[in-house]
């Protein structure tokens, strides 16, 4: 029992990086999470979803069906893993995990349905079932790392980024809003313009007319576009350093200058 | 008498980082600030403001009493602060200080118009309570620090982006007048079409249509990108050395495994 | 015979950066590259090409027997090259290389035109004649350096952007498909609005109108832009490592002015 | 008299950064640059100019007789400089330095004016005029030592941005050109779409609509993003670089190591 629960425990998470049978393995599980997740995408498309709803249903059964089964597997042989070593306790920790609960609400919208609760919202929820990409592709995995490297910066400029949307707006509001009542007519609604100008999409659905609101406007974007890169530009930060680090961690080695062992 | 002043002190500007009560205190202030800045945006929506009333005067007049209490107790016990020791000549020099004036901001408006001045402006003026939140949280001084730090970068760059900015809107105003005499009749409305171009907002409520604007807006996108993208890259830059001393200045040493020493 | 192949193998491909005749041979080819992709760009000009039409066949044979003749010698020429010795085989393994496949796309359309074949998208192809432009300037190879070097940070975030774009149009496709069924109707649809807003371009023939859509919009912008931007500021990063690199392998060494001593 | 040309030369151009008498007066041909570049902006404005009319005239009379006696003053005692020591010769190769072929742009339109050329081109070349305020204004020259120090990398971004250009525009061109025969009818018609999306502009006068195009349209600003944001991103890193030298140049001394002499 404890020997196949250790192998299935090893097939599906290999703590080596994975070799012959596992690589087939993770490759199969991946392949069915995109065909899923191309599934959802186009089965959006009413026209093909009409034409090909069987198609679309089979990808959709056979899929849960893999996807319960591989949950219950890993809830099973979660125990082999250190840190879920007791039965009860260690598995329902292990369920409160980030990606054990994306593999629950990979499937849980399934049953919902079946359960007679068929809302449109839950059928989309599927979608992120392409979260679990991030269990096959390590690389993914870096993104999570960084933000959570750079969180008081990114914390830090979002607040900033918050504070000056509110401001801002407040100030185009009392500007603009006798001369087009009907788009800058409160704040909450002239926030939408400040959005499209700070990030600088620009959909053109709003936009001020009078001399003064335009003079705000050039004022505003010119000096705005900095704060709200800022998020941006450290991420690409964290970026670099998080690749590099790793780059050095695999390649080459650092000793202690005091005893020389290596680091 | 200076000891509850010294008390009051403490209570407002703690300056070990604060403790207990303290820290309750800060987040009671803190809270009712943002409830404030909500009101103010929630009250520009006139159905919501019709409907709630009776909560946003309540808002109002028990946040104006909350910060005109504050802005007593700190002019009376800042005197403890070395910089303003003497009682007046400290306590004018005190009430000049950036926050000490935002507190004032915070408050004049509404005894403005219990005197009779009721203009609109005045009361957006409330909104700038919200700047009352860089005393409670730290991080947002930060932003402050950096613009100081960067301040002769980004002058420079100010200046070289408004010379650009004047320039290119008169050629294209030779360009494209004739045109278009409605939107790039002067050189200040065709203003507005470069800072829409230059920061790559681009509204689409003007844009050249003849080939000679189209040519010459074309060049001017595509060199004129990088000038106004400098300020945010120096004050990404900025932002990043920043906090990377910060970070080191409390950083955690790091001790080799083997021999013990500090790396 | 072999000493001739030699001097041509020399005049095309010179490993010292060119003297004298060479480059002089070079500019013609380059010339006659960069001829070439302004005769078809303002060829596609309808009223240009009908009025000039002539010259534009003219430079288009004159060319075509020229890359021809240059395609030609280079295969003959290319077993010079220590890695394409064998007769046969090496021309074979040469007529594989990027640059050579780039020489042999510039010559073909043309006579798959005269064997008949007479595809519009076939006469377009000329244009990839002007990729022949990295061979003559050897700057335009470092794109492609950095493009290599950078290759695992490119790939982890262009896949991140993928799997976001598609997360973030189908929870805009349920917030927003039943106010727009024509702009919104379908989660491939509703992409394009993701593309536009998350580049930031933003045409405006695409937008959110409802309140939930603009929220929705505004949180995706803001915290999108970041993720959008990462493989540029990736980019410019190798750019100029690469470039330092180049420039440190040839600079010139700094004296001391006082000791003569090499710093 | 030669006592009097060194004091003339010092005053215009003094090499220890100026004091007293060379200040103010620095102070006050800066300002009539900016005075007059104030009056060619709003003088555009035809009501302005109808309103204020002897004003307008007033600033440009006195100024181009103070330019014009600058230019003069300069040209006399340029021979100072060791750099223009010839009396004729020096001042010929003075006058075609790029700052006093600045000052002779300056007034030169004036005086082709009064010499019945009148074309409203030339009367907005005194807008060259405010290129004058870079001699004043010694940091405004940063931005030329950064564009000399990244010339290489520019050149090399920027070709290949427009390399980019053309292969973009004739793709789109042929996906395109016979949904939208106005818009895309030509690959230089759909350069103005090619410029608007890869610099995220995006007026939203132009953009495809067909699938293959907005297809394709996606692909291209995802990546084309990168290559357009180079340029931005080089000048940034020189900025910095080179206000990091001058600070440092200015701040801790650099020994020889072998020497111990300053360098």
């Amino acid at each position: 029992m404890s020997k196949s629960r250790a192998y299935i425990y090893q097939l599906f998470d290999p703590h080596d990086g994975g070799q012959g049978l596992e690589r087939v393995f993770d490759g199969i599980l991946l392949g069915l999470v995109l065909l899923n997740g191309a599934a959802v995408v186009l089965g959006s498309v009413k026209s093909l979803y009409a034409s090909y709803k069987p198609y679309f249903v089979a990808i959709e059964v056979v899929s849960v069906y893999v996807f319960t089964l591989e949950y219950a597997l890993r809830v099973w042989s979660c125990v082999e893993d250190r840190r879920f070593q007791r039965s009860i306790g260690g598995r329902l920790r292990f369920m409160r995990t980030p990606m054990a609960l994306v593999d629950l609400l990979a499937i849980l919208p399934f049953y919902l349905s079946i359960a007679g609760i068929d809302l449109r919202i839950l059928r989309l929820l599927r979608l992120f079932r392409l979260l679990k990409v991030a269990r096959y592709v390590r690389a993914l995995q870096v993104i999570g790392q960084v933000v959570r490297r750079k969180r008081p910066e990114l914390l830090v400029t979002t607040g900033v980024i918050g504070l000056m949307l509110v401001l801002v707006s407040s100030l185009m509001y009392v500007v603009e809003s006798e001369a087009q009542p009907d788009k800058f007519g409160s704040i909450p609604e002239t926030m939408w313009w400040g959005v499209a100008t700070l990030t600088t999409v620009g959909y053109g659905d709003v936009y001020p007319i009078t001399v003064a609101g335009k003079l705000l406007s050039s004022i505003i974007a010119v000096l705005g576009l900095g704060l709200f890169a800022l998020p941006t530009g450290i991420l690409a930060a964290g970026f670099s350093e998080q690749l590099a680090q790793q780059r050095i961690a695999t390649e080459v080695p650092v000793y202690c200058p005091h005893c020389g062992h290596k680091l």
